[in-house]
């Protein structure tokens, strides 16, 4: 079987309740889900937990508790640390164990519950960090949509360029400055030029996005030099995030010819901190949709019969935006987009096998985004770019507000829900973040 | 005084010699050099250590010895594990006490000489690892010629960019593939498309380029959301290697757009493993060469007196390339360009500020590429993509083959030597390369 098929266990069961009550009416973390992340309460040390509910497992309490043994013990051992990565490095089966033990411990009946009871701290309590030591953070363009809006505003003649349907398009971005949900995003300073404008000028950018994206962490590596089949390209795949991919358009428009946005983007990436593993995120994986009949074929190192069957996600991503004035007034946040994770033209391990195909070390812990997933009608699209056609057409807001692009104190938060017919659905949690005014 | 300005004192002075034999006629570490790098001989830890003449000394002996106290003592210290990245933490002030007492340790007469013999290790038997681990690689674009020989092969109405003048162009590389000098270069495999093909194919790229430039490795950093003045970026950087982006110029033609270089430079990246600190090379300071006439002010935040006092380098960079059959034939390697460092339109200095200057973190021992550094005329281009005009010229060899592009069995060395009137010349070692097949 090939390492891309999703599998499905008892773990899935959607029957399955846990003793911890809050798991009851979570959206985002019941007992088939489970996801992984890095946490402390005030003064502690980071280390590894696992959701359930409001409540996070300690796995650093876990693996001293004699509750574990054999590779479920060795998983929450790897995961005692202030980083995932060790626990990544082990790989799939590693990782299942740890979740069919915590399964069985967590669900309603189980016989250990007074001896898990005084590992769970609650996430009210918790700081949560970045899942992993990231070496590498790659953003990718997948989102067919996002890319042709783009290229609309921009190339109205030829809105998709020649490469798109053959290349995974991706580029290099800044692993220094990816933080999680939650860190303030300090409007970044910038060149920028007006189209009429002789000069450019510095200053705070005025053309400030957001970039709905799913966040994909790389679990086994490479080997420089190596590369890795699309077969089983999965199996290097730890599981996903949301990821909001900040991004400056005035400084991006000026900055980035010929190499590629630069500045416009690497003052901070935020990531939701719950890592939802590809064990967990099994039931929702459905076929890719075909491609376009007169699409080109994909190249052979990019094509895997199993990875067109299993390839794509039942998954619905949404942005909310709230700003300074509507938290005051009690007004709910305002929904700028819902759509499905199928806008994706490539498949996550399409990305990962174009990564590596020039032998190119990914390393337990890399970071990837699949770039922004919009869709193709007004409703489903990413970025405030896509929504307001580049600032032409503002959005009306319950304040009586309007907005173009960000402005300081707005907040935005990216959500991620996957359902599926017979199966209990699961969350990505949150990604948020909210402008504040530039320095200096 | 602007932390920018080099300081120069006795570690300098050209007179100065040292009891260790082989410095003597050493042109790349003599006493004036003392550069920092990563060693282990076969079956040890690796660890810090500094070049003199055909040795090394070992840092974590020495942090041992009793021989150091102060901050000499804790720079050793902190250089006594795997990687610099502690000792760049530090700073300028603890690596020049290093430096310091280094030098007079070192130096002819010198009483501790008997007690430092046993901590030198031949560099004959020692491996070169890279000096830091490197967070993030960041590539720039400052060579102005090699950015208009490239353009005005693809562009040749308009050669450089309209905002190359205002923008030190940057972007993000991949650091899991940056490699000391001596490793292996496997051509990579990649999509590329003919420009009369309807569809792209796979496979062993055809056009393997080296690219001649300096590396700069960050010593202190800053944190998210701060930026770092321009009269204070020299204090940031610790120093100086030669960096070899290896490029596969047909994936690159092909995947480039819109996004920039990916895989087609991904493949790997070769550091030479000495780093040459900003105290070495201070005596080679020079005054950056004045904007042409009709050139534009750069804008304040890039703009310092100081830094265009002294921001250049007296330093001559040469490639030389040498087939297999030319080293069976005992040729000696052919010198494919040689020109001045001064061929860099940015200062380091400027690179360094206008990356920080959206807030992005910048952290010890991240490593920035100053992109290729190529001069106006033939002779001193750094790239075959330049010397071949994009392989309409093959280049002849003295064993009778010609290239245009490098073939497996090629080798390429980098070497960079500083000199300037009243010093003793120091040099930047060399960082090697040999193109070995294709896997798969």
């Amino acid at each position: 079987m090939s390492a891309n098929a999703p599998i499905i266990d008892e773990t899935h069961d959607p029957a399955l309740r846990s003793w911890v009550q809050s798991e009851r009416d979570c959206v985002d973390f019941p007992i088939q889900n489970l996801p992984l992340g890095i946490f402390c309460r005030a003064g502690e040390a980071p280390r590894g937990g696992v959701a359930i509910g409001r409540y996070i497992v300690d796995l650093a309490a876990l693996a001293g508790s004699g509750l574990l043994e054999g590779e479920a013990l060795a998983a929450a051992e790897a995961a005692s640390g202030p980083a995932l990565n060790p626990l990544l490095a082990l790989g799939t089966a590693t990782r299942r164990a740890l979740r069919r033990r915590l399964s069985a411990l967590l669900r309603e009946g189980a016989g250990e519950r007074t001896a898990i009871e005084p590992l769970l701290v609650p996430m009210a309590e918790a700081e949560m960090h970045l899942p992993a030591r990231i070496g590498d953070y790659t953003d990718f363009y997948v989102g067919i949509h996002h890319a042709a809006n783009i290229g609309a505003i921009f190339r109205p003649e030829n809105p998709l360029l020649p490469n798109y349907k053959h290349v995974p398009i991706g580029y290099h971005g800044r692993a220094s400055t990816v933080r999680p949900s939650g860190t303030a995003v300090i409007r970044p300073l910038g060149q920028t030029k007006a189209p009429d404008a002789d000069v450019p000028s510095f200053g705070p950018a005025r053309r400030l996005d957001h970039e709905l994206e799913l966040g994909l962490w790389i679990a086994t590596g490479n080997e420089l030099g190596s590369t890795i089949p699309i077969a089983e390209a999965l199996d290097h795949v730890a599981g996903l995030s949301l990821l909001n991919d900040w991004s400056a358009r005035d400084v991006q428009a000026w900055e980035y010819q010929p190499l590629g946005p630069f500045l416009a983007k690497n003052f901070v990436t935020t990531v939701s901190p719950w890592l939802v593993t590809m064990e967990a995120l099994s039931p929702f994986r459905r076929a890719q949709p075909p491609r376009p009949e007169n699409d080109p074929r994909a190249l052979p190192y990019l094509w895997d019969e199993g990875d067109q069957a299993s390839g794509a996600l039942s998954l619905t991503l949404e942005v909310h935006l709230s700003t300074a004035a509507m938290r005051d007034a009690g007004l709910a946040p305002h929904r700028l987009s819902s759509g499905p994770a199928t806008n994706m033209y490539w498949t996550l391990a399409q990305m990962v096998t174009h990564h590596a195909s020039n032998g190119c070390a990914l390393m337990p812990g890399d970071l990837m985004g699949s770039g922004t997933i919009s869709g193709p009608d007004d409703g489903s699209q990413g970025s405030l770019m896509e929504i307001t056609r580049n600032a032409r057409n503002a959005i009306a807001l319950p304040s009586g507000e309007t907005r173009t692009f960000l402005e300081d104190g707005d907040e935005i938060v990216l959500t991620g829900r996957f359902e599926a017919e017979g199966y209990r659905a699961i969350g990505l949690g949150e990604c948020r973040g909210t402008i504040t005014p530039a320095r200096g």
